[in-house]
């Protein structure tokens, strides 16, 4: 489960990358033992997140260097709003959240310190460090959702387990690692790893990576 | 023709109004005068300038205000990027330019300026802001496509005038004029021309006019 | 203590006034129960602070609307940058933290919530939404230093407390007073609460004192 | 006159260099042939550029990589709001403008099309971007103020070649280089010409000297 040449790379040089994708809220979440209330301020929280999450996607359409970077802004923007969003509001509606409690649900510290690092990342550097902000998101959800449904795991949970680990999710990982990929090889070469950018790419993953991990609610 | 409520308000704040949309490049495209070489450069000019329309939307899904806001956007980028840019590419191709040579076209000064003063006016400004740069383009290109569609026209550039005039941008231009319209009310109120703020957007719509005016091609 | 017409009428919107300038920190702080390392933690993070709100200063020149205000942005960069920082790094000293330390000091999660929501809250938004995300910590820490010094203190922390209760800090506060006045003035008239934009403005205004709140260390 | 590694390396890049740096403008300010009124009308519009510029430093406080940077930014807004600035008011005064007159000047599409493209290149890429965009304006007339200053030149426009030929401004230009030789260093390393965005950085820096070029007022 590599999605690409940068993604493991950049992931070797973030210290929190096992905090965030093997937090105990996954354990429970996978044998069913995590409290439906903390799934649940999870889920709102979440929602939050991908509005923002979406902004920074479409900060990315301003900031691409080729209409084919573009239009790969463009789908993810689409993916999230038009998918992603819409089967939130329907995951919360089955279990009993309505889009209106979601909408006034305010944002936690953490959602608050990871969505604004990624917008800062993106509005103060460039196309890449956009992207560094962003991977670690992408990449780690699809991480744990296809290591969770490779197991076993309980039915609470599953249709989470099951959005992350199914096909159409690491498609979409696939192609952002493509995306990415591309990306770096355009403005940094085959070599990336020698130019000192990349030391400021790894620590802006590394601090997404640490933020994503906060950004579990903590259990009991 | 109003296209909602502010435009037409904004509209009488734009001295070069006329200049914009009644300039003689215009005449001449309706009457079948127009050279092909001075089409065909606009057409690559204007290529490049719906790049960077395309991105001053993305821009717009990161400074709206609410996921409607967000969503409009989106589709505008949609709407460009994988409709009218296409539209393009094909219309050049049949007038026997490939799009490897619009993507070569070195941008004019006229091109630059417009484009990047959209740019800076969505950065430094808010979301309304933005709209008013974006405003001129999308409601005068509307008139203009309406108004010729309306009159007798040569056949020569029929299908450039029938884009503009037909019922699917039309009806782009009364969904940006939703947008634009409740984007105002939500911010400024029922009274917004009462706000300060207003004369500064009036002026902004102005000059991205003015440079509207400044983008078709000068006539022998 | 209003510092404006503007500043008071934004702290009665933030439930969260009260928590950032009257928390168990500053009362420890003016006893002078406060552990030093507490203290140190503080300003370890302070430090790396102040370098994201010069930045948002910075920003504000680019945003700014006029000679005038880019002006007075400048002179915060400046006052930022060469007193405010150097002052820091002196107190520091004094506290056995070298300013490498300061350097080499990762942020902690509330660091990053507040940095990076007052600088999204600018890039995205215009020079107001700048100002509202800026004011807390402004006019918060004026406050808190005036009241301190007005009452009785213990010498350990006395530089900080004199500091911010002093009078070249409090002249920045009423300068940064005037600024906002003006800036609310010129673009949303003499009743700027009737506009629906206030509602926003009150609302960043609300959440970065919420942030400054989740600011201080947690005492024992 | 080189101003450090970096500039050469990106002048051999602009075509327009010597458009922009032996314009016939320039040749009739030195033998003082330039009119009056040409003269005025370009002071104007540099007034609106100043303007701007010193907001593209701003913004080059708000992407900087380290304290250093971010300094050396503030001082180019201080340069440009405090002194330069007021010297070109001056300038004018003594040429019969009053202030109140370079306000209202209108924005003419050269200066519209370089400093727009100036804050988007800002903007949309990151620290590097925005030098590259700068770049051309400090160094370009630092080597035509040097140039003329060393030839024989006419009396009626000494104040302007002097200014820019001088110690004062040919020592910003020194800075500006150390900044820049430094910030290329310390992201794209030793052989910063291998590293793909050399390319990308290069071509901001031509475009934005050819809009330098088209800057300056065409003679009779």
């Amino acid at each position: 489960m590599s999605y690409g040449r940068t993604f493991p790379l950049w992931r070797d040089m973030a210290a929190d990358w096992d905090a965030y994708t093997r937090a105990p809220f996954l354990a429970a979440l996978a044998d069913g033992s995590l409290p439906h209330a903390t799934f649940h301020d999870y889920l709102a929280q979440d929602y939050r997140f991908l509005i923002h999450f979406s902004r920074a996607w479409g900060l990315g359409v301003a900031k691409a260097g080729s209409p084919a970077e573009m239009r790969a802004c463009a789908r993810m923007v689409h993916a999230l709003m038009d998918t992603e969003l819409s089967l939130h509001v329907d995951l919360c509606g089955k279990a009993g959240i309505p889009e209106a409690a979601l909408i006034a649900t305010e944002e936690c510290a953490g959602t608050l310190a990871y969505t604004r690092f990624v917008m800062d990342a993106g509005y103060s550097g460039g196309f890449l460090d956009l992207l560094a902000a962003l991977a670690p998101c992408i990449f780690g959800y699809g991480e744990v959702g296809a290591r969770l449904m490779a197991g076993r795991y309980a039915p609470a949970y599953a249709p989470w387990i099951e959005a992350y680990g199914g096909a159409e999710y690491q498609d979409l990982c696939r192609s952002m690692a493509a995306l990415l990929d591309r990306a770096v090889t355009d403005r940094l070469g085959d070599t990336p790893a020698a130019v000192p950018v990349w030391r400021d790419l790894g620590r802006t993953f590394a601090t997404a990576t640490t933020l994503e991990a906060g950004f579990w609610p903590r259990l009991g």
